[in-house]
């Protein structure tokens, strides 16, 4: 086994989960996903928690969901399971991107509600979701293999301390201010964040964050003004995306166009009100990641991004209590900020062209 | 996919666990198994069933027990997903038949225990246990690939119905008797079975039968005298085994020899106190097994034999509320009566050279 494989089992178990001995941990297995489930498990011993394990196979799924009639009841028993758990971790890797292509969407949303709390009862947990590289997400990011397991494995086994820190001073100057303004060739956007506290998604649970790899700063802005552009290239729901521009008046997308994907947008837009309107301004921070995927998980945390995600935004984002944007959907838009590019929180420019100003080479009153 | 596989499911789900609109099933897929679980989830969503997946591989398992401590904890999450689950598909089929052959007993004993309210839980299920033919099980049976798919699917895929009614014969003939005798050329062992019940095991739930393929009668012997020998190799726990004979005085052992595995077979005999005595008289009635392949779940139903279990009896044998042998194994031993035998229930013979006495050929005065 490469000793990579153990190396991201120790970050998921020790540094993400923060599982400790008789802790129940649930382990969702991909069909793909087998090796980390075994280095996983290793750990999981050493550590003393108990395992169950789930089968997380997309082609299970499909057939399922296909021969159904599309009245589903909530797995009781699969709920129990989820709400006896402390921790789930969630091992992605399957072995084709586009198993489920052909589950119709009034199935898949149907299934979906059924399930609806056993959702919940995982969310609830500390979860944690990762993703052993196969041939599958390797082929998905136009890669070899090989060259896609070193993709992983950089993104992944960080110093996650030292980037927790250094993400810490971009909380602390979002915590502390008003409006956010997102400056590009064909951006000009702004967002209120008064009140809204950011998430320094370090890849652990100890800091609200439950992707690994992680390694972006995300808060839930409201109240946006002007255009945005998104240039890096996505597959929403089995279509490419690519070159999304929104513009917001009041708060909503009153106006989107797209170079490739249009409708898909607009059917994302169109699925309830919350969809409209921003659930999050994520800032990625991850210099381990050094290219585009195809794959949310990695291409939102890459260095030198912004993205914006129309939808549900996160409790951790709000004040106590308080909810914000809601909606089915939470979808992320890309665009890269490493050129001629500024951000701005009230007045103030915080990065330019991907350079921080705690950076060598962030220079301030450069024109963008 | 094969056909056949899905033939297989539909058995599985139809006639072994007898599944209905709404049962909570919990199917739980060994490594190999994926074809299987696929042609199951398609089934189960069919008949309206909701599905948790648990992945059973060995190597996960030999990972965590391995790394552990040994100060094992009862898995809460696992247990509450059995109670409240209504039927379990176990679908085996691993990659190596000996995946956990490096595990040590005392740590296997020791998570036996911890996890032995969730194994009494999925017992209290309808559940039923098959295999997915793989290659490891065709190397076990020392078969190709191919001819091992058509052994399983001859064995699995029968008229269970008409065997259930061939079966049931036999069932009455051993719940009317008091006495069974077994001859074979080394064999003269005498058993009580008066007051017990025989199971016709005709792979269905609806049967008290719990393995697919099944194809046997069986009942829980006591009082046990006189010598048996065992011809049919196997493998127990890791090791080979050949030619057993055990002599019994007052319903224990008293005496054990083996060609290949004595010390395994001693091993065995000295778990506990039950495991001297007998806990099934088996008579293998699928004739769809044409062969030994060293996997006791086909083995044992084999046409023209008679298994033996020292240790734990089913208490599906045993009168209301009365329990019978216990022990903490159940390790069964294989005879071939295909020649040279005999099979009495209170002095009458019911089975000779394997012939029963409704089939033809049956002689009940040829001298064994």
């Amino acid at each position: 086994m490469d000793e990579r494989v153990r190396d991201h089992a120790e970050v998921l178990v020790d540094w993400s989960a923060r599982i400790d001995s008789g802790d129940h941990v649930v382990v969702r297995v991909a069909e793909g996903a087998h090796d980390l489930a075994v280095a996983v498990a290793e750990k999981l011993g050493e550590r003393g928690a108990t395992v169950a394990t789930s089968y997380a196979s997309d082609e299970v799924s499909r057939a399922y969901l296909r021969a159904h009639d599309g009245d589903f009841e909530t797995p009781a028993h699969e709920l129990a399971l989820y709400e006896h758990a402390d921790a789930v971790l969630s091992l992605g890797g399957g072995r084709n991107t586009f198993a489920t292509a052909d589950v119709d969407g009034d199935t898949r949303q149907a299934s979906a509600k059924a399930v609806a709390p056993v959702r919940e009862a995982r969310l609830a947990t500390d979860w944690v979701s990762t993703v052993h590289p196969t041939r599958s997400l390797a082929q998905q990011a136009g890669m070899s293999y090989e060259a896609y397991r070193d993709f992983v494995y950089d993104a992944v086994l960080r110093d996650w301390e030292m980037l927790a820190e250094e993400m810490q001073q971009l909380k602390q100057l979002l915590d502390a201010g008003s409006q956010v303004r997102l400056v590009t060739e064909n951006t000009d956007l702004t967002m209120s964040i008064e009140s809204r506290t950011a998430v320094n998604s370090a890849a652990s649970v100890a800091y609200d964050s439950h992707n690994l790899p992680s390694g972006e700063v995300f808060t839930a802005p409201y109240a946006t003004e002007g255009t945005v552009h998104f240039d890096v290239p996505m597959t929403i729901s089995g279509s490419r995306i690519r070159d999304v521009t929104l513009r917001f008046e009041d708060g909503e997308v009153v106006e989107h166009a797209a170079a490739v994907g249009e409708e898909v947008i607009g059917d994302v837009l169109d699925t309830d009100e919350g969809a409209r309107r921003l659930g999050e301004l994520g800032i990625g921070m991850n210099r381990g990641i050094d290219r585009v995927t195809d794959n949310v998980l990695f291409d939102e945390k890459l260095g030198d991004t912004v993205h914006l995600a129309v939808g549900r935004a996160y409790d951790a984002c709000l004040p106590e209590g308080e909810s914000g944007n809601d909606s089915a959907v939470h979808v992320d838009l890309i665009t890269d900020v490493s050129e001629n590019s500024r951000l701005e929180v009230d007045g103030e420019v915080i990065q330019r062209n991907g350079r921080f100003r705690w950076e060598e080479g962030f220079d301030a009153d450069e024109s963008a």
